[in-house]
């Protein structure tokens, strides 16, 4: 086999064989087929795309490049959930408990934030000596024990999707269904789980534009679970305007820990819920809306969270202590009108630029800092009303304000905004 | 700027202005833009061409990575010739000195050949004595006082077309056209020529396998000869068929050295004449045919021919030597009919198993091997009657001659074939 002729197959438009797919993954791993033959390949494909049963072969070619986490030890049916990527996410810190608080093992794998995205784990790392870096070992025991643990990815997890990572994002092959696909669900495989609810996110802020590629990216996700035996259900989730009120690692705990109380918006609530039940429909376990949302009330998911919170080392006492910042400014409505749009991308990269999130991935973060609105899209407001909160450690300069306050699109219309798009499964 | 901007914005189908091509080639040449991001690039060419501005550009910032040969000490219009690769392609030979004998000095650099495709170089290389590594005031002394030479291709010449060509053939980015005619246009724009003549050849043999891809190569190649001032003529060119009688370093120089006293095919000695006329046009010197074969019949051509040959080093009395090989085997028709193919690759493949050519750049040549037609494409054949001859230095097997027979195609009609397809300019 020569690497070049398969670049050329798919150039061309045609279909590569299982075997052809294993001998270019493995070479790449092994270093025989170089980064400039890949890169070239991602293009073709880019633009000639892959066959369902070719993305199976290059994600199950892909898990075998790395470690393959055995979770078999801890009884039931594991269920996975990832997120495409949000600002302001802290769904997966909320989701997480509520499904465990029903009996359902959840042993789950996070990563970090990076541009004007978050991550769950910068999250969970801003409560006072919570541990993400756990033995596999550890793992599995928290998880039989507690019923569920957070913890960063093995770095030993799917090698070639690290390689073609780094790769595509420096030679414009990002952006490509079959590509994004391979990698979120080799990672989920390689991780373990029986069966995966993903998050795709859509919208300005999101990695999927408009609904139309999101659902494309949903269907070919899905097909693929299915194709290597993983119950696989996606959900298309706006990502036009932040997730709940706050952006921001503190910030973001103390919004899920209100939501874990029962005393979150109301949107984002009901949101979470229904993905809570999805998640314990998958692991067979069929609740109503208000069964899942009785476990928010009753502070069975809180308790969960709790749990979880000291079994990895964090301290429960810091975890309900207010942010601390040095200046905490107030944003006032320009005008008066309903909020039509909070640009998502836009506030997560202010939020970046407060120290709660990554410009490159040596950034160190603050977690004290953030935003929180106050109003959210379809809201009515008032001229001169408070519509958010800057929490900052450095003087925020009366240009960034003007440009917070540009961002907060205020007409003389209602728009009525929805998280959970559809369900692809 | 950023080279994956660049990536992506060739990849979405948009225009590169000067200096983003400009800054994209000089960093491939100083190694700042590596190999993976120059081939997604090229693959993204592949399926969103360029402009004829864009390849322009293109070709301009190449011509800039490397040498520039100055041909400003020679008097009058120095015209240049480029084939995209025949077999049996002889033509050069002929051309140069058949121009020279009109007074238009020629001062070519040719290359050599690999695969099935052969190579000026190693033809004339053939001839004991010859040198084609000339330096540069001496190649343009000799063109001074001799009117003509005939050298090896600086090494210096278009630094980035040396590493984009490499690379371009290992990942299946080498048949487009935008990336083609700038890898030619370079190369004959830096070896200092002031109008071109193009010899696009056109078949199964050939580089373009249909007239539609060639005229389009061709075209591409004329207009950014005209945008970067180089007077340019392309000439669509048959390769179905290899070229005149001969494939072989040799026999070739021989089948030249007949055609030069007039006592060539009448076919290809028609073409050259023309070809001739062509470029002695560009020189603007006008010609008729009569005139341009006059000089072939009454010995200027090979004065001028014979010239080159001593300036350079060769052995006159060598020179006509017929070939030495162990062996000259005769094929004979397998039916009577007309003969209606006979596939250039597949010859020019059969000659370079023989020693003639080149599986790979370090193999080393037989300059005496190959193959004579004693009929082409178009003639009427007698079962038995001997059509070629395969002059070899290893037995040749049983399997071998067959798969020859096979490949001349014996059919009941008669095809006629044209050696100049189409001019274009």
């Amino acid at each position: 086999m020569r690497t070049v002729d398969l670049i050329q197959k798919k150039r061309d438009g045609h279909e590569l064989s299982t075997d052809e797919i294993k001998w270019l993954i493995n070479g790449y791993v092994d270093g025989t087929v170089p980064d400039y033959q890949m890169s070239a390949f991602a293009m073709a494909v880019y633009f000639k795309g892959m066959s369902t049963r070719e993305i199976s072969d290059l994600t199950m070619a892909m898990v075998a490049t790395g470690e393959q986490i055995d979770l078999s030890a801890i009884a039931g049916i594991k269920v996975d959930k990832h997120s495409t990527g949000g600002v302001g996410d802290k769904v997966t810190l909320i989701l997480v408990p509520l499904v465990a608080s029903f009996g359902v093992p959840v042993a789950k794998m996070s990563g970090r934030g990076l541009g004007h995205t978050g991550g769950t784990l910068d999250k969970l790392e801003s409560i006072k000596g919570f541990q993400i870096e756990v033995s596999q070992e550890d793992f599995i025991s928290q998880v039989q024990q507690a019923g569920l643990a957070v913890i960063g990815q093995s770095n030993n997890l799917v090698k070639a999707d690290k390689l073609l990572y780094a790769l595509r994002d420096v030679t414009a092959t990002v952006d490509t269904i079959p590509l994004i696909a391979s990698s979120v669900m080799s990672k989920k495989i390689a991780a373990g789980a029986d069966a995966i609810l993903l998050d795709v996110t859509v919208g300005e802020g999101a990695f999927m534009k408009n609904v139309e590629d999101a659902r494309l990216l949903a269907q070919t996700m899905v097909d693929l679970g299915k194709a290597v035996g993983r119950k696989t259900v996606a959900v298309l989730t706006d990502m036009s305007q932040p997730v709940g009120t706050s952006i921001g690692n503190r910030l973001e705990i103390l919004e899920a820990l209100d939501i874990l109380q029962g005393k979150g918006r109301e949107d984002v609530t009901e949101f979470i819920c229904e993905l809570a039940q999805i998640m314990l429909g998958l692991a067979q376990v069929e609740k109503s809306l208000d069964e899942v949302r009785q476990h928010l009330q009753d502070g069975s998911a809180l308790k969960k969270f709790e749990e979880m919170v000291l079994a990895q080392g964090g301290d429960l006492e810091d975890l309900y202590r207010p942010v601390q910042v040095e200046h905490q400014l107030p944003v006032y409505a320009e005008k008066s009108g309903y909020i039509t749009a909070l640009p998502a991308m836009e506030f997560g990269l202010f939020a970046m630029k407060l120290g709660a999130g990554r410009a490159v991935k040596t950034d160190e973060l603050d977690y004290e800092t953030g935003l929180v609105f106050h109003k959210k899209v379809g809201a009515a407001v008032v001229q001169g009303e408070q519509i958010a909160t800057i929490y900052s450690n450095e003087n925020i300069s009366e240009n960034m304000l003007t440009n917070f306050q540009k961002n907060v699109r205020i007409e003389d219309r209602v728009v009525k905004s929805k998280e959970i798009i559809e369900i692809v499964s």
